[in-house]
């Protein structure tokens, strides 16, 4: 139960390191509901035969989705593969395309996944300190590519608007894969 | 010289802690350009005959002011007093007057000092830790109560535009103050 005032100012806790939060509750994404998500469905389903793993969580503080307004938040994505790619959030176009969206990397390694309708694709590096810029336009998924959790503070306008069908028909035109012990960025075969 | 791609997605680190970047360039601002803003001015005087403290400084990273568009960055704002009134950042209303802003604090404490054109105001503790929301329509100032440098990680939208005439004529209506060793917050005598 999220009961904030947004039009007279309040405070929220999030851990600079963990991204957890006191005072507000978190959203779970848990593999069950995003298996067909991964590439390889056979290991998703092998995986949910002895347990349904917490993917990511996040918080979103029930912002209202005004004009002027912000939602701001953590995400906290965890470590894992599914067969050989890596655990990811759903990821999004904004209903609004042309809003943008600023991701504050808290702790842990990644990588932002980023595509336009146009099928450009963008990948960058989340990294411990380091602000990353989402464009207007590109759809965004974040990949946690190390051992630890990818914790996240982010920000985008309250009125943009959450589009998952497009991006969900055939996914991503690009996948982020362990590949020999590296991190490989490969195209997706579905496309 | 701040040169970053909007529309393809960039990134540029802040420290976690202390806020600074080393990719980016800071503005500064200094006594000499805030002086008439305290209170006391016979005290911002005698300081300036001996120095011209840095108050506080933010990135602003050259964000271009387009519908869409987010702008963020760090502010660090130093501790230290014109009399008994703490350092602050000059403040502002946004010119698109109902658009909010989020504030990350990274370190230090402080107090975010808001004000709508009804009157109407608001002081908000900013701790370590606390993600603070600037509600629509409210100029918002911050200051820093503490002895270290207070830290913030910030995010608005980047055609808000800055209109910091309106408040800098008489003030904001309340001022943050030691009195007793205590921090307070006092009604301004200029109003
Ligand atoms: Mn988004
Ligand atoms: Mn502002």
């Amino acid at each position: 139960m999220n009961h904030f005032d947004w039009d007279h100012s309040f405070y929220v806790d999030f851990d600079l390191a963990a991204g957890f939060s006191e005072k507000a509750e978190p959203t779970r994404r848990y593999l069950s509901q995003m298996k067909d998500m991964y590439y390889d469905s056979a290991a998703a389903e092998k995986i949910l035969k002895t347990e349904d793993p917490l993917i990511y969580e996040f918080y979103e503080l029930g912002f209202p989705e005004r004009e002027g307004d912000l939602a701001f938040g953590t995400t906290i994505l965890y470590p894992g593969k599914v067969g050989n790619e890596y655990f990811m959030t759903k990821g999004h176009f904004h209903t609004k395309l042309a809003t943008a969206e600023v991701y504050y990397t808290l702790s842990g390694e990644g990588c932002m996944v980023m595509e336009n309708p146009e099928g450009d694709t963008l990948e960058m590096p989340l990294v411990k300190g380091q602000a990353l810029y989402v464009p207007r336009r590109y759809a965004h998924r974040s990949v946690n590519t190390g051992k630890d959790p990818l914790v996240m503070f982010f920000t985008f306008q309250a009125d943009a608007g959450h589009d998952y069908g497009t991006i969900e028909t055939k996914g991503y035109h690009k996948m982020v894969v362990e590949k020999g012990g590296e991190t490989a960025v490969v195209p997706n075969p579905k496309w």
